[in-house]
């Protein structure tokens, strides 16, 4: 039997809200909430490079991602505690950075570092992207302020980063899966796109059931739709 | 010259705020706000005890400490990263465990752990009070549930904890002190009080210029007031 | 200008071979060899599970992933002294073991694990997907192991797994990429089949140009020969 | 039933010797014995400053404690192995630098740091006090050598330091708590004073029963009472 | 020109001196000292064997060593605040453990295990050799306690275990290398015997100059000697 | 009853293979087979020395060992995964290094450092020895590659080195003891020679049966034997 949705479409985003400027210290921040996923992200500024770009011209763009423990439905142990970063936080972390990278010339941004930061207030699936559409917008805030106090000439962003989940869902292709849906599915597929129309990252999964390539193209298209909706919440937060 | 405050008195609190169950997967959960300073602390039931406490028939309450990177005016390493939570953060989870501790009758709580975490979200000063009067409300959020569903008969709560700092700036005593003052005092203490009564923990430190008797008595009856106006805004934040 | 391969064809594998059997300790090993990246591959039959499984009757696939200091061109620092798994090892060794539990009925293997080993022993691009490759070899022989000894009446085995990477080069598709092709591409896409039909694992990054959903069918299908090939190849080594 | 000390009055400290000079290596060092609590405290001088503090032409003075495994009645796993310094451990190395940074003026001191170590050889309750009180007088002697070698021209040092716990055990206050009393206490304060004079620390803590002000009024003076006379035996020690 | 001693002779051990139950919490406790070199050797009894020996009926003898920072001539990085021991110091506390389990029957020991903590007050050569020498009486000491109360009927020990450095400098062999000896010597090497007679460990390095198999006797024949005299001093300090 | 070896002489060494240049990258590379054991071992020239060594115009050879978990009968748990090297590890790796450095003239080698890597593919028995008798070789090719370059203008060599355990099973002394024949044996020695004359290093071990100085005789002429054949297959393996 296949799976109905009970308050919104297969094709339907969560309801989305994204704040910016939400914490005052940081050079760009923002708390994005896709349905019951709330996620901070923060940019920060700093004014030098890693080692190995050091006197190379240009910058970079790098995050770091955590969940508070009681951000999912049973405690987790917190990562500072436990003295290390799980497997799948380093994972996270390092596709958040990938994705924005993939948007920043980084000869324009010269040679400083933006410092991501993706903290996860409440959890319900989906952190992974929320964090990468928020974390985006809080980049661009970063920029707008060094466009303004005239550190940067010119914008060194090659468009809009946003990312959601897909997947199969009893034989239902789904957008934006919530925590049930994600445990309960046979495969999913998160995808980043630029300007809702180049893929920056795919990351498909099937431990339940191995999807072949027309399910793919329908998740694509699936995530395109989605992302393009996205791009729109996030350029009203910027204004 | 001494030291005037722009916006309060002397012995004034910042503005407070206690938002109940901000979190919904904890067990009890607060966003608590006191000027700029916001913390989220959450108490979650753990149905077993730590291994020096097994088969003793009493429970236990124990604390952890956080703060995001961009919580702070200059952003902080993320200690997840690190590899490691710092002297400062250890000291104060201590002190939240002790102090909640303090309140709660342990035979009654019967075998079961209450974990409470703190994160700080935004920080200006006075994290580690507003931590122990938020954990409080979370701590109490929890029992509650316990009493409920009928878990324990009668609460195990001895009374009510709050916490403040007081502190001496270019000679004036001062109530619940942002950073600039915290940053620039001669000596600081932290109260924490059981029922605006006795005194739970007191740890005064005073780097900047030693202060005599007289003086942590001035101090004390501060943060005695503080303390008891803090118990009405945790009052009213459990109803 | 287009760019040319001097040895092979764009759409040729490099010379393969996989040993069978190769460390006698093992209960499942190979060495592969990817033109120059060799990885040793072995599979060690636990007979417990981890604690999350324990009492569910079912069992468990694992893999850890390593690459000896002198396999690359330039010394790697040893992840043993550093003290930490990179966070690129742990990426690589999780997408190893989810991509071979997704073609193991974990019911039929009944309370037990096996432990995945991938070690690199000299690198020149693709060794997470030439370990995944090893990996079910020496899987298969670890179960063939437990089939001959009668310990397993039927194989838990859903059909082979192998992986390849592809990628787009000064906008030519490539299969099984070596390192300079790796390191100069616009764009690099992982693929984990199941029988050579269905897509386990799909991880595509394009920090350098983003691709489009033409480009990326292009370059599955690319992989889909290269993985039936392969897919060959693991036959031969098991009989 | 109210408590009865034995061998000592309540207001009297445990035999206290203060033996100079004793690791020949170090700058300045003592054996302090306070009852059968006996810590080694050397200081070390390094001329150089931690990094936040370079090119500031000030000093600094920081503390580490530790305890030999067989110094308390039940082995204490040892810290070097365990891979990380106990919070308790941090808790104290962190008081017994604050304290000492209170009586040393930094410029005067010069761009050089002074390293305290404070090892517990033997333990019996009031191994924090002991080391504060040990280790000033370990600093002393390396700063007179300073002096002496005229390195410094005039004293940086604004006082001397001693500390000191009190408590009440059933009902009556007590000053100098060996381990028994410790253990058995309702709220013990730990007290560091300037010339037996002002307050350089209070750290108090009730988890047995919260104080009043009056109790700590009372547990004040009786640790300014056994400061003092800690003061005559340090005054001797550098003689 | 050939070294010349200036206070012994070249075949003369350093001033011994072993204060037996110099510890009180310890079952067997010892401070030895050789020279300038001062460790305090315990030995702690545990009514548990390692989880390797579990239900096998026997016993186990194992070993820890440390240094205080301040025990060399320049300070030492503490080794809990760095979060992790030394080659060098996990290197010594196995051969600690190796040379005492030597000299124990651990049949007869029984299911318990001897936990010999080795800690170094001030160093100036040879600290090994003293630690296992001090070691062994702290040793006897905890089995004559287990003998005295009647838990072992008869003494496990096969015999006495002492060690001592030897080497060659300037071509002079020497017995009990100081540090300036042995920093300047061409090899040396530290030897243990069981009863001064048969040899449980040799260890021989020549970094400077390697020695031939002549000088190697040469060096036994003194080593031997010299134990044979630390054996007399271990039998007193037992007395 | 006596030992006694079924294929080959108590005083024969197992099957000794050297390949030279087995892995590319590295500056100089072996694979030694001794009998079952086989260990990579590479040698990279780094143009840097340790900061202790800098500006003293002279080299530095250092080394690291490491095992594939599954190179042992029952898989070793990753020490990468555990976050640490073992005791053994560093002890074995702290050993290779001073063997090689014996056989360095650190002037003419000149500010740089040589890296040894010993990796044990397939572990039976005398993996240390193995280990350092093939370092030996990948440091000659390294040094051959800067005297071909003419970086260097004369060999740093002061010889060459090899190493062999030796040990005594039920009363018989064998050379070139494999596992069964380690695990059994009352006492083993291993011996580092320089030119098959001198002995670098000498390491004995006799947790069994202690062993008298007419043994360790008979084992060193034993070893020096086994030493100047290995000698003969370096000497080729060069060629």
């Amino acid at each position: 039997m296949a799976y109905v949705r009970v308050n919104r479409a297969a094709n339907e985003l969560r309801p989305i809200s994204i704040t910016p400027n939400f914490l005052p210290h940081a050079d760009g921040s923002v708390l994005i909430c896709c349905g019951n996923t709330k996620v901070i992200c923060t940019a920060t500024i700093d004014e030098s490079v890693p080692s190995f770009l050091r006197d190379k011209g240009q910058g970079w763009v790098t995050a770091e991602y955590g969940m508070l423990p009681a951000s999912t439905a049973s405690r987790m142990r917190r990562e500072a505690a436990a003295g290390k970063q799980s497997g799948r936080t380093q994972e996270i972390q390092r596709l958040i950075g990938r994705s924005l990278r993939a948007a920043v010339d980084m000869k324009k941004l010269g040679e400083r570092q933006i410092l991501i930061d993706c903290d996860v207030i409440q959890a319900d699936g989906g952190t992974r992207t929320a964090s990468i559409t928020g974390a985006f917008v809080a980049l661009k805030l970063a920029i707008q302020k060094l466009l303004n106090n005239q550190t940067l000439p010119e914008t060194p962003l090659l468009g809009s980063v946003a990312a959601v989940s897909v997947g199969i869902v009893d034989g239902v292709a789904l957008l934006d899966l919530d925590y049930p849906e994600d445990s309960g599915c046979d495969s999913d597929v998160n995808i980043v796109m630029l300007n809702g129309e180049k893929i920056i990252e795919i990351q498909g999964t099937a431990e339940g059931a191995p999807f072949d390539l027309d399910e793919l193209q329908t998740l694509i298209a699936l995530a395109q739709k989605g992302i393009r909706e996205l791009n729109e919440y996030q350029e009203k937060a910027v204004q």
